[in-house]
């Protein structure tokens, strides 16, 4: 999506901050007492490569920049923008598809990137202790040696970083078996919106108190800044199989899902792709996908290899009673790869045959999949805009593509409405509206459809409980009780909000 | 534990509560407008049952016992309670062992008994939506005709309660490879303390927002109410074989674990029993345990066929490797269920030869499971208390059991003091106070070694942003900050307490 797009502006202003205390030019005064002048970026021209992230259709320029590059930077950079009442944005790589590091002229920016040390391996344990701004892939890397990886594998895996997968409580082609971001760290050191440094979780595998560990996991930089990370590490499977499977209808392939599932076989992947998705992605790498089938599966299958051997066949046979076309194993590892390559390329392979394209990102319950599809495929001729559809199939997680273009008046406008009804859809089949991309800026609106208010005021006071002046990144994930009410999307009583006594935030 | 013991009353009159508004004669009458007689108890003799929870040292009679049967009760209880600010406690089964229901007689004690439903059983989706008081093994039942069970076990499965659980977050022998209840759940419906009733979580694998599913698990009934809750089901596996492991020394037996598990095994279960341990089972259920050996290890492996097949040849090979004495698999189902009785039955036969046990639950990062057994048999010498020694040891979460008599003058507030220095232990191994069996008050003065004032703090104030006037289960889980000082685990800084301007709960 690369559509310019005016900046979601009443986010900020419906939050309810004041304006800071301190001018810009004080803060880059104060912070370059303890900082580098590289590090303290405040010029229009260095802003604007900090101006979005991966949700590039919204952009604005922040206050300015910091870059630090230890724990103590970061405590004292916190401690100046509470006395001052500065908001702060923390970002990692800017990989993000929601918006969730979207900058306001308020606000400093408070950049991890130079966060990139690996601090320790420990194989014994499975563990490894990293720095936030250390990329996901950059951990399987270093730990290969030991024949463990970092399982949680986001697409954008050769490029995010680790501390924006916990702020976005990651997924990835493998989370159906290994989990999301948040069942593959065991602790976090987190510098307070006040500065103070605490620690998160243990090194075992409980930890006493409230599980404010999982709390940080999804919170998109709302609840404090991640400065540490002591993630689980999996050894890595003796064999790894994959499957293509080709279905003539999108609604049994959605079926061979089911059985797969309900069959008790957990597959390591089980990706599904549709016509156009094929078809674009087949154009674009060669992956030997056939492009005259309405769908596939590809089910990766890992374990031991007796274990492989055997799902393998009951995994041919169960497909064979779900009516599929054809079951073609990957001969060797170049063809393994080549048919992943085919999924993992799917955004970009549709970005080359439309001028422009959204990436929507929902969850239902998987025993819908099959409904869902023919729902989206109505809306996509309702709407009149093309869907290609990529899904984490296995675990429900839709990724519809729409496509459009930008220079056509009204289409993005479309395409955002279009992608709204499909995330009410997911809400509607009793899923969400968010599988691993987070809410950001994005899916704020869709989050009044998804919530009744006592559950947004709880948010709401959560939020309060480690941010009472909402400093930390204002305006995104949790929206106001009032955006909700004006979108039509909460019940009115006697023409009051409910809890019309409680701050609006 | 059978002693009786004064109460912890401090924990109640430190948490800063007033005295209620409402009278005791007042409270019956109102609960009686919508509840039958038996429904509300408060004569001593009908209150007496519920004096403790399994941490039978602890008594105190609440000042009453509602056992509503609806939603909309607990939701009408609630806002009585909230408006005559009465603390409420929540109680499941009352199998919990570190006393997270000890009531006091200021508050009223709600029992769960009675949402004993199973609602909706949905094998495709592999979930199941059960009320609180469905008894955790209950639950495996009801789904075992579609070849699936609910796969956290804890010891007391025949008994205790599915909404227990969630408020403990309790593991089992299976945890390892299938997760703690956390794990285990999807969503939850939850009356707030202000008689609302929320959703937490989703059918779908995400949730958007903030993770408060992860937080109410483990809140000790310190949050909310919970009153239904949507677990997930997992597919029985195909094969399961246990061997029992033998070995000359315990430390061998620690490593054997360190083996297993950093080979890429991960066994159905791995647990370890020492030598006092192995008697006492032994004599009790002729489990067919060798007797003449320093410890034995039972490794279920699970899953298919040909996965379990080769999954044995290799624990086998790993054994001989780390010096154990005998590798015997169980040849039937029948050994299958013997092996596992003696574990299953080791607490009660500990019982048997001892006057007196106190059972602990603390967990310590893997690797260190030689180191910290050693130095619990020191700290026993030390102590004069004989103690038996049981783990889910694949993940690190130690039952050391202490032996004491507790009609001999001193020694339940030495065994007391014992288990007190072996919880510190484990927060200095990097592990922690707690694996499966919660605070409570047990553990509340242990929360000084593991946390920071900071961390204390931010959980006072999540605690604050669901129940400000700390009605719900007061006096647990977490220490006020004057109560570490007092036991002078926190640093005082200028002779302030820190944050000395905060309230002190």
């Amino acid at each position: 999506m690369t559509a310019s797009h005016a900046v979601r502006g009443t986010d900020y202003h419906d939050s309810g901050l004041h304006h800071p205390d301190a001018s810009k030019a004080q803060l880059v005064a104060e912070f370059s007492t303890f900082l580098p002048a590289d590090a303290v970026l405040h010029t229009t021209e260095d802003l604007h490569p900090y101006e979005c992230d991966g949700l590039s259709a919204f952009r604005h320029l922040p206050m300015m920049v910091v870059l630090p590059n230890t724990v103590e930077q970061v405590q004292q950079i916190m401690r100046i923008c509470h006395r001052e009442k500065v908001p702060v944005i923390a970002r990692g790589s800017g990989t993000g598809l929601s918006g969730g590091v979207l900058p306001n002229e308020h606000s400093v920016l408070l950049s991890l990137a130079k966060f990139k040390k690996i601090l320790d391996i420990d194989p014994l344990s499975r563990t490894a202790r990293v720095q936030p701004g250390v990329r996901n892939l950059a951990i399987s890397e270093a730990v290969a040696q030991h024949n463990l990886y970092y399982a949680p594998d986001p697409s954008s895996q050769i490029a995010c970083s680790i501390g924006g997968n916990v702020a976005e409580n990651s997924g990835g082609v493998h989370c159906l078996k290994y989990g999301l971001t948040v069942h593959n760290v065991l602790a976090l050191k987190v510098v307070t919106v006040t500065g103070e440094l605490v620690t998160i979780g243990s090194a075992a595998l409980d930890s006493a108190g409230y599980d404010l560990l999982a709390l940080m996991h999804g919170s998109e930089g709302m609840l404090g800044i991640i400065v540490e990370i002591l993630v689980k590490l999996t050894p890595k499977p003796e064999r790894a199989q994959v499957m293509l499977i080709t279905f003539d209808d999108v609604a049994k392939a959605g079926e061979a899902v089911g059985t797969i599932i309900s069959s008790g076989i957990i597959p390591g992947g089980l990706e599904m792709m549709d016509h156009l998705a094929i078809r674009a992605a087949e154009d674009f790498c060669k992956a030997g996908y056939p492009t005259d089938v309405e769908a596939i599966l590809l089910c990766e299958l890992d374990g031991t290899e007796a274990e492989v051997t055997e799902q393998l066949t009951q995994v041919k046979q169960l497909m064979a009673e779900c009516g599929a076309l054809e079951v073609r194993v990957a001969q060797n590892e170049a063809e393994r790869a080549l048919f992943w390559q085919g999924r993992k390329a799917a955004f970009p392979a549709v970005g080359r045959i439309s001028p422009d394209y959204y990436c929507m990102d929902g969850t239902i319950p998987r025993r819908h999949l099959a409904e869902v599809l023919r729902r989206i495929n109505a809306l996509s001729a309702e709407y009149q805009l093309s869907i290609a559809n990529v899904f984490h199939a296995g675990d429900g997680n839709l990724h519809p593509l729409i496509m459009y273009d930008a220079n056509i008046e009204g289409e993005l406008e479309r395409t955002e409405e279009l992608g709204g009804k499909i995330l009410e859809l997911c809400v509607e089949m009793g899923g969400t509206i968010t599988g691993e991309h987070g809410v950001g800026v994005e899916k704020i609106n869709q989050m009044c459809s998804q919530f009744q208010s006592a559950e947004l005021l709880q948010f709401h006071a959560v939020k309060e409980a480690f941010d009472p002046l909402r400093l930390l990144n204002p305006g995104k994930a949790v929206p106001t009780l009032h955006r909700c009410a004006e979108l039509g999307a909460m019940h009115i009583h006697h023409g009051q909000l409910p809890h019309a006594d409680l701050p609006r935030f």
